[in-house]
């Protein structure tokens, strides 16, 4: 038989086999707040019932701008449940970009964290279509209004959730822009459904009705899109860190949860395992952590590994694919030694089912999957975008006849299925006529035990057109000097004119509005030229 | 983006990530075939060109009439890449029984294990539409034709694979009617990738890329659907036992060839273990074993635990449910020690993501799930039957409206989604007007050393009408008095009048040609009037 799948089956699941196990995450007040699943469920179909009667209907976009707590979770299944479209408004956009995302979206409803009530009442008058802004917070009144739980406790905890088709769209995202205006995306309720199974079908990550885990991002953030469907589809507990996503309140909480598997990125990662250091103490229940966004410092790969025993597991994923294309890169048979062709294999990320991968070449030709051969990556299947929202002219040149989307990066692909980013099409250096991975260098650089972030972009050259400029964080309190740093680059690049001429010391390294290194900001400061 | 499920494009996946993990088989002359997902995917599309050539088109019947073994595991990806229909034949079928299925699915051409030859041959003049058979081996010739290597062996090695609706019909196979002629379930191409991925998905089975599974049952046979698809998936080798299906065949396979997951019916089971405490060795690489089909004694899963180290995990399904609809059974806080709770507990199954079960008393009305309230088990979701192939007439009865199916098993469900079956309702046995479930007897009597096996049935009986009589086969060369098993009984049930009054030894229990007891054969030779 056929049976539409829906996000709101998957909670119905949890309250179903699951009822006791938890979503767990902190307040404002530093409260834990628990909600079980079967709770959950109850507070959803509420939930339901008040979006109905505010008119709500199929297909209507509702917007949250919010951090990961247990209400940003009700409403992933809510709005959903009823056919409406979910947008999850990334509150770190500048204010400029969250009024037109908002406006571009057409949401009719806003729900937002206390944090962020400042935020849009500043730029309310310029929002066009919201009619109403919830709170979300616990029963009482904010602003003249009811908040979220004394506006949804009126209304009745049974929901007759409508069946309608599956490729009906149920998210709505804006990728953040570094050079252009933020686009969005928009995801099926098949999408989520196939990407949340696929993803615990890989069997790469250790995840079950055992577990407790703990994205350490927030619901407007790639990273905890796929947590709150993966965690009740298993059974596994769910912790959401709320408004603090600083290293002392994620550590905190993973101790304090029993927190078995983590997903962060590796900059939160390496404060997190400094305040560890610094305080002396452990993971007691942490068994691996998963990692994204950025390429890891071996010696924090080495850390997690030999002095905690917890797995480092890579991933790859991006806005357009829910995000995971790729995870995992075991093979059997590879070295499992301290080799350089172990540190390789780490980089790499297999193709997870359901989704394909192919390099092409500027002229379009497929590029073979030799573990060499670079082209750009092209992915394809159930939860990658086929166009992006709004005016076709954004997604011109991004998507194929034949169904593929263009990355934008530039990888290689080996016979195992696993993936390399070498980098982004547009961060690449064009030096004397030869191409310069911004990636390697940051690898390379990322050997040195006294680097904890770097960043290549292109300067300016008389001679060679372009050469690469390395910015580096250093760990704090330790020192070095670049000489030591270019030695080591040397020794690991093939080539010595990778090498960066200069190397730029900084505290702090600019961040996008989703956590990635601002390579425009970079160019601005050192006296590059953006790239389109 | 929308792509269509397809079983091909996890055979495509395999070829893309795991190129040189294997699909492994004994043959007929014992040797050991090795089969990596990359050769199997080139294989398959000499395959899928053969059958085109013989003129197979989308929606036609292919029938196979074989183990487990590579050959056959081309044929599920073959027969279904070109959108053709692939009927497995239970050869253990009666004759009449096996020309009936051949000639209801309208097979076009039959592929035919060495073993099955003779069984067809002798068919032959009574199968209407069967143009031609194919027997499943090496290059060279039998019966004046080419056999399955030779014919594929002339054609290219890459197909374009058709695009096609994936609710497409994928495979038929008929259930095994003990008391009426076997009925026909269709899969669809979304059945059985959804029916997959959940299976992976639930965590239940320790099943990853690392992995080595072996199905201890026949691809005909419903334990042995979901690996061809499920391995592959995730990247894990695929063992097939081949014709040889007894304990030391089986063990050794095990230990030759690392198996660390491997599934079977219990009856296999105990043989195995038998074999291991007479040779005296263990399990090197065995990290778990699932079990279903009939109720595992205790003293095998403590055996497998204490004295291996080996997990038992146990499952639920049935043909109409692809098979997988439940499985695991662990609450955290339950008691781990050997009290009669965790025992209880043991015996039930979690339902999977993707299945709904509810209970039904027999006005219609839903039992509530307390655990302890029984009613008929229905069943709902992407992988449940919502029809038998056929005559509407066969069907009538089994499906609701709404889109459930009547298991005809008796069934508990418990508040953290655990269905433990209680009995088929046609083996429930009505003693002066009160309910007796033959699955609970037998679980007593297995709770005995020496009982290996135990089947309850109903007989007649002057004052109560029916009253239940156990048929026991004892552990090879041990001894045991019905009283002994009757004392054990009645400490274990909660009522003394449940406990059978008579108990008849028997050296070998009947078995249904898919392994179950035959408890129709049981009643004949015990003087009971067989159930409808």
């Amino acid at each position: 038989m056929v049976q539409q799948l829906s996000t709101i089956s998957i909670l119905k699941h949890a309250s179903f086999a699951f009822p006791d196990r938890e979503v767990v995450s902190r307040g404002y007040d530093g409260e834990i707040e628990r909600l079980p699943y079967s709770l959950a469920y109850r507070r959803v179909a509420q939930l339901a019932n008040t979006l109905q009667a505010m008119g709500i209907r199929a297909g209507d976009r509702v917007g949250t701008v919010a951090w990961s707590n247990t209400r940003h979770f009700e409403l992933f299944y809510g709005i959903t449940g009823i056919g409406a479209i979910c947008h999850k408004v990334n509150p770190r956009f500048s204010r400029q970009q969250v009024i037109d995302v908002i406006n571009q979206a057409e949401d009719r409803i806003l729900f937002v964290d206390p944090g962020f009530v400042d935020l849009i009442e500043g730029i309310r008058q310029e929002l066009q279509t919201v009619k109403r802004v919830i709170v979300l917070a616990k029963a009482g009144e904010q602003g003249g209004e009811p908040t979220y739980d004394a506006l949804i406790s009126g209304f009745d905890d049974t929901f007759k959730w409508p069946n309608f088709d599956e490729n009906a769209a149920a998210f709505l995202v804006f990728t953040s822009g570094t050079t252009s205006a933020p686009k969005g995306v928009m995801y099926s309720h098949r999408s989520v459904v196939l990407h949340a199974m696929a993803n615990l079908a890989s069997g790469v990550k250790p995840q079950r009705y055992e577990s407790c885990v703990m994205p350490l991002a927030s619901m407007f953030h790639v990273t905890a899109w796929g947590h709150p469907f993966l965690c009740p589809m298993v059974g596994s507990k769910l912790v959401l860190p709320g408004p603090k996503l600083d290293a002392v309140s994620c550590y905190e909480l993973i101790e304090a949860e029993g927190v078995t598997l983590a997903f962060g990125v590796p900059t939160l990662w390496a404060r997190i395992l400094e305040h560890v250091e610094e305080q002396g103490g452990g993971f007691s229940t942490l068994q691996a952590v998963a990692c994204g966004g950025a390429p890891a410092p071996r010696a924090m790969i080495r850390q997690f590994g030999e002095q905690f025993g917890v797995e480092f597991i890579s991933g790859w994923g991006m806005t357009e694919v829910s995000p995971t294309g790729a995870a995992g890169n075991k093979v059997i048979g590879e070295p499992k030694d301290d080799s350089e062709q172990y540190w390789a294999a780490r980089r790499k990320n297999r193709v997870v089912f359901g989704i394909e991968m192919k390099l092409i070449d500027e002229a379009g030709n497929t590029v073979p999957n030799n573990g060499e051969s670079t082209g750009e990556l092209l992915v394809r299947g159930n939860w990658v975008a086929a166009r992006y929202f709004g005016d076709d002219s954004i997604s011109e040149g991004r998507f194929t006849d034949d169904g593929w989307m263009r990355t934008g990066d530039v990888a290689t692909i080996d016979r195992h299925g696993r993936m390399e980013i070498v980098d982004r099409i547009k961060d690449l250096i064009k030096s004397g006529g030869e191409w310069i991975s911004s990636l390697e260098l940051e690898n390379a650089a990322l050997q040195h035990p006294a680097v904890a972030e770097a960043a290549a972009i292109a300067v300016p050259d008389p001679k060679w057109i372009e050469r690469p400029l390395l910015v580096v964080r250093l760990q704090d309190g330790v020192e070095a000097q670049d000489c030591e740093i270019k030695d080591l680059m040397e020794q690991s690049l093939d080539q010595k004119w990778k090498v960066p001429d200069r190397i730029e010391f900084v505290d702090e390294l600019p961040q996008t509005s989703t956590g990635k290194v601002a390579k425009t900001e970079l160019r601005k400061r050192f006296g590059a030229a953006d790239k389109p």
